[in-house]
C-alpha cells in the first residue's frame, strides 16, 4: 500500500492505493517531489474524464528496475507512453501515438503519490547539481521549449508572450534566449517583475496594442488568447497556441487566410535542453514555486493552486 | 463612356460608366478577357460591403501609359494597390499593406468593364505563346503557387488537396509539379477527371478516411474543410487555408495544440512562377473553362457561374 492523491469525481488523499508494479522495461520509481499544473486544476474539473492518480510533473528515485544500473538514480520523465509498433511510432512521433497513455492524464496513474511507474525510455538522469524542486519544472520546461523546436526565432525578431503564468514564465525565459526582441504581456505585476529582474521586457497586456510582432506565443490559458494573439500579429507572421481551453472563443478564420498567419499548436517537448538550461542556470525556476506541501495535504494543495496570483505549487514525499 | 458591370446592392450591366482615368504611374488596360471568381459570387451577395466594377482576373492591352514603352503590350495585373510607404510596404509585404485597395474587391474598380487602371509595378508582361484565355488564369495560378511559397512540399509527402473547385485544381496541378505523392479530395466525379487525365490521383472525399497526409490543403470554400482537413492531416502537420468562407464551421483549437498541427493563411501569390507554368505548359488551365460569355451579358454569366457543377466562367469583350 502507498498514499496518493486520487480523483474519481474528487480529489482524495488515500493511504490504501495499491503500489504499481513495473512491466519488463519499466522502472518503479520513489516521487520525491511533483509539481500541480493547470492540467491537473482541470482534470479535477472533469478536463479529458480522466480518472485515478494525476500528476506529470516530478522528479524521483529509481527504486527497482529491469536494468538495475538505473536502480538508485535521480530521474524525471516523459510522459507520453506509445505503443512504439504504430506508423507514427515508427515515424519518430512518438509523443503522439494515437494508442499512448499519458501520464497522471490519460490511462496511466501519475506522480501525486509515492510511487510511479515509467518505461526506462522515458527517464532521464537528472545531474546531481540540479536540485529537485528545479527538477521538477523539466516537464514544463520542455514545453516551453517545444516552441524552439517548431518556430525559428532569431535575433531581431519580435516576439510577444501572452500570459504571466508558469508556462508563460518559462516560455519567456527559454525564448530570451534566442536573443529575439521578447515582449511578455501578463495581467499580474508581481509575475511579470520575475522576468523583469531577469532583464526581460514586460507589459500590462491591457496596454499591448502595436500589431507589429512576427510571432506571438499565447501561454494565456485563457478563452481569449488566440484572438489576443490575433490582434497583435503582424500579417504573415506566426502564432503559437501552447495551452488547451476548455471552451474557447471563436475565432475569423478568414483573418488567418487573408493575412497569411500561420497557427502552431505545440505541446510536450524536448528535456535534454531543458535539464542543460538547469544546470547551466540560463533558466530559473525557482522564483515560480509558490508554496510547497507534504503529499498528505495535496488536496489543500490543490485548492491552493487554483486560487488567485499563484504559480507553482509543488508536493513532496 | 465605357461598358461596365457594376455592383451596388444588385449587378447591373451599364453602358455609361465612366472611363477610369490612369494617376501617374498607372497603365489604363483595355480588357481582353476576364474570369469570375468565387470570390466574385460571394461579392453580389454581400460580401466585405463591396460596391463598383468587380473583376480580378483579367488580361488586356495597355492602351496608355506613362511609361509608353508598355503601350500595347499584353498584361496581367496583381490585385493589391499599397501604399508603399507604411512598415509593411517598405518590409517587402506590399501585398499585406493594411491602407491597401484590391482590384475588384476592396475601393478600386475591377475588370468587369471596357477598361481599368492599375499601378505599373502591379503588371506583368503576357508571353505571345500563352493566349487570353490562359493568361486569364495566372492570377488564381499564382495564389496556388503561394502554397509552395510558404509550405515546404517534396517528393514522398504524403499531400491531400480537398476541394475540386477551380483553385483545387489548379492548386493540384501545381502541388503535383513537386513530385509530391498527391490525392485530390472532391465531390464531383467529372471535375476530378480533369486531373486524372493529368495523372493526378483523386477520390471522392467521402471515400478519404485515412488521418495519415503530412499536408491537407483546403480549397473547399466550405464551412467544414477545415474540419475535414483536421481530420486528415496527421500530427505535427500542415493544414494550408486557401479559401476564406463566410460562416464556418467551429474547429476545436485543442486538438491544433495537441497533435501540434500547423495551420497556415494562403490568399495572394507570385505571378512570375504561374505565367511561367502556362507558357511551359507544365500547368494546363484549358479545361477548366465552363463557358465563355461577352461582357455585355455579364449579368447572366454570373447567374451561370454559380450553377452547380460549373468551372471557370469567362467574360470577353
Amino acid at each position: 500500500m502507498m498514499r496518493a492523491l486520487f480523483f474519481d469525481n474528487d480529489l482524495r488523499y488515500r493511504t490504501d492505493y495499491p503500489v504499481p508494479e513495473p512491466r519488463e522495461n519499466e522502472a518503479l520509481i520513489r516521487v520525491t517531489c511533483a509539481g500541480i499544473c493547470n492540467t491537473d486544476l482541470e482534470i479535477v474539473k472533469g478536463y479529458m474524464n480522466s480518472k485515478g492518480v494525476p500528476g506529470h510533473e516530478f522528479v524521483g528515485v529509481v527504486e527497482r528496475c529491469w536494468n538495475q544500473a538505473l536502480e538508485g538514480k535521480r530521474v524525471v520523465g516523459e510522459i507520453n507512453l506509445s505503443c512504439r509498433n504504430c506508423p507514427l511510432c515508427k515515424g519518430g512521433l512518438r509523443n503522439h501515438c494515437p494508442n499512448r497513455s499519458v501520464l497522471g492524464i490519460l490511462g496511466k496513474d501519475g506522480a501525486f503519490a509515492d510511487y510511479v511507474t515509467l518505461p526506462i525510455e522515458n527517464l532521464h538522469l537528472v545531474p546531481d547539481s540540479v536540485p529537485d524542486e528545479e527538477a521538477v519544472f523539466v516537464e514544463p520546461l520542455a514545453a516551453a521549449f517545444e516552441i524552439l523546436e517548431q518556430v525559428k526565432i532569431g535575433a531581431g525578431d519580435r516576439v510577444c508572450i501572452l500570459g504571466d503564468g508558469n508556462l508563460g514564465l518559462l516560455a519567456a525565459q527559454v525564448v530570451s534566449l534566442t536573443g529575439c526582441a521578447l515582449v511578455v504581456g501578463g495581467g499580474h505585476k508581481e509575475k511579470l517583475s520575475i522576468l523583469e529582474r531577469r532583464g526581460i521586457e514586460t507589459i500590462l497586456s491591457s496596454d499591448i496594442t502595436e500589431r507589429e510582432f512576427d510571432c506571438v506565443i499565447d501561454c494565456t490559458g485563457s478563452p481569449s488568447g488566440v484572438e489576443s494573439a490575433m490582434k497583435l500579429v503582424r500579417p504573415k507572421g506566426t502564432i503559437v497556441l501552447k495551452t488547451t481551453v476548455a471552451k474557447r472563443d471563436n475565432i475569423d478564420m478568414n483573418v488567418i487566410v487573408i493575412d497569411e498567419i500561420t497557427l502552431v499548436g505545440s505541446r510536450c517537448g524536448p528535456f535534454e535542453p531543458a535539464i542543460q538550461a538547469l544546470k547551466v542556470k540560463t533558466v530559473d525556476v525557482l522564483p515560480l514555486i509558490s508554496r510547497t506541501f507534504p503529499l498528505s495535504e495535496g488536496v489543500e494543495a490543490f485548492n491552493f493552486a487554483s486560487g488567485k496570483g499563484i504559480l507553482k505549487v509543488l508536493l513532496k514525499a
